[in-house]
């Protein structure tokens, strides 16, 4: 099988999440998003309004992945630091964009109401191209392999739609879930066999307790698609062994 | 004001939560508890069930802050790595703990009953201490500055509120939350002067849209009761300034 392995990375950038004030959706959504388009998501962090964080952060991800989209800090508050850190980050000038400018002017209904806090969302990385908000106009951007998004996930995912067709995906991953009432240790040596089996399986054990009662769930993951049938089928078989009749979807 | 700074980390593992299967929990839980208990949730990270990136972000965050949380991996399963991870992070041998094994026996019923994958359970890194799980036994465990903690949330919970008491808190800070119906561009330029005068306040600008209409919640937090108090009646009498006549909490 040859596969190409495109993977992304997350950067949350907000104290509000680290706080625990704001449940992030965002990263939920973007992972959803990239596996079904066949990209992996990699890895995720979450760091402060803090400017020298985002950078050490995008600095990390950026080189490692091919992939990095970020969300929040793009607004015209004091706590809105991404656009500095990624122009910082690449080593670019801060520059106003005018059609960024255009945008904002044609939202708020003229030149004039053009504010320093609005303007402020209008400076970006030289070189960078913008994406659109259809909420409320602040456009995100993109520089390089860093998308950088908006914090509020109805205009992220917005933004994202947009973006989606320029990512270049690898193969995506067909999935299948196998439920079993067994113990997780019941069949964590079976399942360990399967899993050296088939390599090109992803298969995780998510075991749930509810009630008194409990179970696994057993993912598998694949790009390719007889592997992930035989071993589902090898999964399955296994629950047989062990007088269970698992359910599979 | 004197006040110590105590940061923590916290770091998800598992490919659950980067394919958008399960939403984490575990974040926002820590992320309220900690704050609650004066110690600052400062960075978070989310790594898949591989050893090397499960000990890379280790040596990043127990190096960098106080305490370090882990949720996940630590099953009887062949994608439950973190014990292993822990280890070799500190340079420890892996060894069964008696005590483990202890309870494992007392919750199957018998030593008969503790199979290999229920025995990897008890295999934490040499001179950690036990962290009790009384949902289902298989215990997390306490390496210098790490707490080693289950995925699932119920779990997790129930392991934090036993280890709570032995963390060294800074000063709890007090939040105010001040809702205002201005847009974020109109408050922008005041507000960052506020967040200048009061320092010791940490000020977050939130906004929100829906169904056509929009605001902005102001989140102060400090531990400075007097500081809150002069920056939130800052705030207040800054709205007050433009017009609107903003809900304080």
């Amino acid at each position: 099988m040859s596969e190409t392995l495109v993977q992304a990375a997350i950067l949350v950038i907000g104290n509000e999440i680290l706080t625990g004030r704001t449940k992030d959706a965002n990263l939920p959504f973007l992972a959803e998003r990239l596996e079904a388009r066949g990209i992996r998501l990699a890895e995720a962090r979450v760091v402060r309004d803090v400017e020298d964080e985002i950078i050490a952060a995008l600095d990390a991800l950026r080189g490692r992945y091919d992939y990095v989209f970020t969300s929040g800090g793009i607004g015209p508050t004091h706590d809105d630091l991404t656009a500095a850190a990624v122009a910082r980050a690449f080593g670019r000038k801060l520059v106003r964009d005018a059609e960024a400018v255009r945008r904002l002017t044609v939202h708020y209904g003229g030149e004039e109401h053009l504010t320093p806090p609005r303007l402020k969302m209008t400076d970006i990385p030289e070189g960078a191209s913008l994406i659109d908000n259809p909420v409320s106009a602040a456009p995100g951007f993109r520089v390089e392999n860093v998308f950088v998004l908006a914090g509020v996930p109805k205009i992220l995912q917005a933004m994202y739609d947009q973006l989606e067709p320029s990512l270049l995906g690898g193969a995506p991953r067909d999935k299948r879930t196998v439920r079993t009432a067994l113990f997780e240790s019941r069949i964590a040596e079976p399942l360990a066999a399967i899993a050296e089996t088939y390599a090109a399986v992803e298969i995780g054990s998510y075991p749930w307790f509810r009630l008194g009662q409990g179970g696994v769930a057993l993912v598998l993951r694949s790009a390719d698609a007889a592997a992930l049938t035989q071993a589902t089928d090898a999964v399955i078989a296994m629950c047989r062994a062990q007088g269970d009749e698992p359910v599979a979807e």
